[in-house]
């Protein structure tokens, strides 16, 4: 039987609060065998009750040894097989700006490129031009009209951005033009069937176009697309759990990454205490609440432990004011580990801890990876997050006489 | 790979004895998040050695989150997939009063209700009539024939009965007749294919006799029907373990469970003593043996403390008569989790403990919610665990070369 059907006859059309606190990247590694990960150097006196009282565990974004990006990583928490729902990468960059993609759309990344007088590629990255550069030539490029869909240019940064073809019947089975190669003449873009076939011969017009309008613009004088993708197919949150449910994300990604489950998208501001004094604005109208903190991740990008831990105390710092609003259910995990050694997203399974009072406490001195590893909830995949959400939540009708 | 073609596979043809003593809803809570649960207070010294000497775990009846019925619970326990089988309200119902439901039955649960003068339902528990007045209307309703069906009516108590529809190639897709209204008509029955339209048409010819033969009797002067089954279809545990097995249930569902999956049912008698009596007498005659305890589940149903701490406490006591019969592989735990702060079914994952020779011992102090969070057998469905009481008795050979 499916999960979310399984769900959708479960439920109860009433229930409590439940907050899900998305730490992006939280789960680390020490830089020594043996030593602390960054969530064990830092000081989270908050947290750390929480891990007593409440049950922890490591949760598993897809499955043993697989890193996930912010797409998979946060689908498995909302509830999503990730392996069943993918995200293509063109959306996911369109998401990444604020684009607001529609079902009718394909979304595309593009890359900015250098081509020689025959056409062939010089340079796949233009030579990373400025963002400045990147915005005039996105200009140039907007003003292309193709037949029977609608264009769009977005930029993104440097040499990237994004093309959406809006229309009807439009398919996303399209291989990417860029070679990946230097010397050779972008491809082609083929659909491998009817409905890709159309956005295939849209995205060749486009780029016939481009050819022209960007021929005086070396090293930005042509360009390739890769990753055409529709937007999929979900069911809502509303449609599967029931909950009217929100975001509080500063990020674009994570606010598109919500609207895509169909989450409403609050005005969250830029700072933790912005998103904190959202949460309280719209604390009655809600019953689940998705509040996204970006700075464990971009630290541990960095490579900076040491700032990594020091956002985990600011984001340690804020909670006590989530508990002031009593939340029925109350969870602090990541969507993914990015230890700051690795400089990048992991596969580590990742720390977890669910408050809510009808929790068989783990009773734990502190919220770390070595004290999650023998919690309660044992180490599971991501996507059944939302199943314990539920039945804490009081949320969850009996399976079966 | 199906993992009962897997079972089948691998088993060997003899082994050694396994006993599976369920107590019913034994998973628990602490009343004060923090404190201690049912079994962590009640002094159960066998209980305590077994954790020692065996090798403990926590066992997730369905998935995290999921509650599960008396009949998923069980089914889980014997090692099938509670999602893949299914039972019926009506077949549970059936095999709670002790009826032996066929291959050839469709089992329903009937509600006696009020209706007005137009046949508008104005009470759908017919004011909760007694059993008595239940029993003598069901004595009523067990005179209606309807051609080419056998017609079963069976009291539960106060509004509840059993009709069973005994013939062939008769269906279960069937509507509930109950409009879970009142101020409207019973609705009537309609089946989703043609085997269920047999099926529908005999209820509805049964609802139409039983508005004339109860007419004068109001407030039980009419009858819905919900929960349309069949006997569902399912592999005994002789033919998937090779298990010649029995169960030693006083209370009739639990006996019905076990002769659902081909179980002999034992004459156990009133008491939990009985049932060990039971035990020692059946020993030579069988290679499994399903021990059920009720009233783990029905204090911490109750709500009392103290009364669940009792029980298990008093089942403790019959460990070593269970130990003396030396059988190769003794499992306690529980079918799912009933805290009694909750006063109801749980979802939380439920306490196992399997002593065998063959054991890599956790050397635990106490049988315990906290200690089988760490305990060997980790955190599993509770599907699996027939096949660790397999391997356990020796009675699984080597997968592959």
């Amino acid at each position: 039987m499916n999960l979310h059907d399984l769900i959708r006859e479960l439920r109860e059309p009433t229930g409590g609060k439940i907050v899900l606190l998305v730490a992006d990247g939280l789960g680390g590694l020490p830089l020594l065998l043996g030593g602390k990960t960054e969530l064990e150097t830092a000081r989270t006196p908050h947290l750390d009750t929480l891990a007593c009282e409440g049950v922890c565990g490591l949760s598993l974004p897809v499955l043993p040894g697989i890193t996930p990006g912010s797409g998979p990583g946060h689908l498995g928490l909302f509830g999503y097989d990730p392996l069943q729902y993918r995200i293509g990468r063109g959306v996911l960059e369109a998401l990444g700006i604020n684009f607001q993609v529609t079902p009718r759309d394909v979304a595309i990344r593009g890359n900015f490129c250098t081509v020689d007088a025959d056409g062939l590629i010089t340079d796949r990255r233009a030579g990373r031009p400025s963002t400045e550069r990147c915005i005039a030539m996105c200009q140039k490029l907007a003003a292309i009209r193709v037949p029977g869909v609608e264009v769009f240019v977005e930029p993104v940064r440097e040499h990237r951005f994004v093309l959406v073809l809006r229309g009807d019947g439009l398919g996303d089975r399209v291989n990417d033009t860029d070679p990946q190669a230097t010397g050779v003449k972008p491809l082609p873009a083929a659909g491998e069937d009817d409905a890709s076939q159309r956005t295939a011969e849209a995205a060749n017009q486009f780029l016939a176009e481009a050819a022209r309008v960007l021929k005086d613009d070396a090293p930005t004088n042509m360009a390739t697309l890769r990753g055409f993708a529709r937007y999929p197919q979900i069911a809502t949150m509303q449609d599967i759990y029931g909950l009217k449910s929100t975001a509080i994300a500063v990020y674009p990604m994570y606010k598109g990454l919500a609207r895509l489950v169909g989450m409403d998208i609050a005005d969250a501001g830029s700072t933790l205490s912005d998103q904190v004094a959202t949460l309280q604005k719209v604390w009655p109208q809600y019953d689940f609440f998705f509040m996204h903190y970006k700075y464990t991740d971009s630290t541990g990008e960095d490579g900076n432990f040491a700032a990594k831990v020091e956002k985990i105390e600011q984001l340690d710092a804020v909670i006590p004011q989530i508990r002031d609003l009593n939340p029925d259910v109350l969870i602090v995990t990541g969507d993914h580990s990015t230890p700051s050694k690795l400089k990048s997203h992991s596969w580590h399974p990742v720390p977890v801890v669910l408050w809510a009072k009808s929790c068989r406490s783990d009773g734990f001195s502190k919220f770390s990876e070595s004290q999650c590893r023998t919690g309660g909830l044992g180490q599971f995949q991501a996507m059944y997050l939302m199943s314990l959400a539920m039945a804490h939540a009081g949320r969850f009708g009996k399976y079966g006489a």
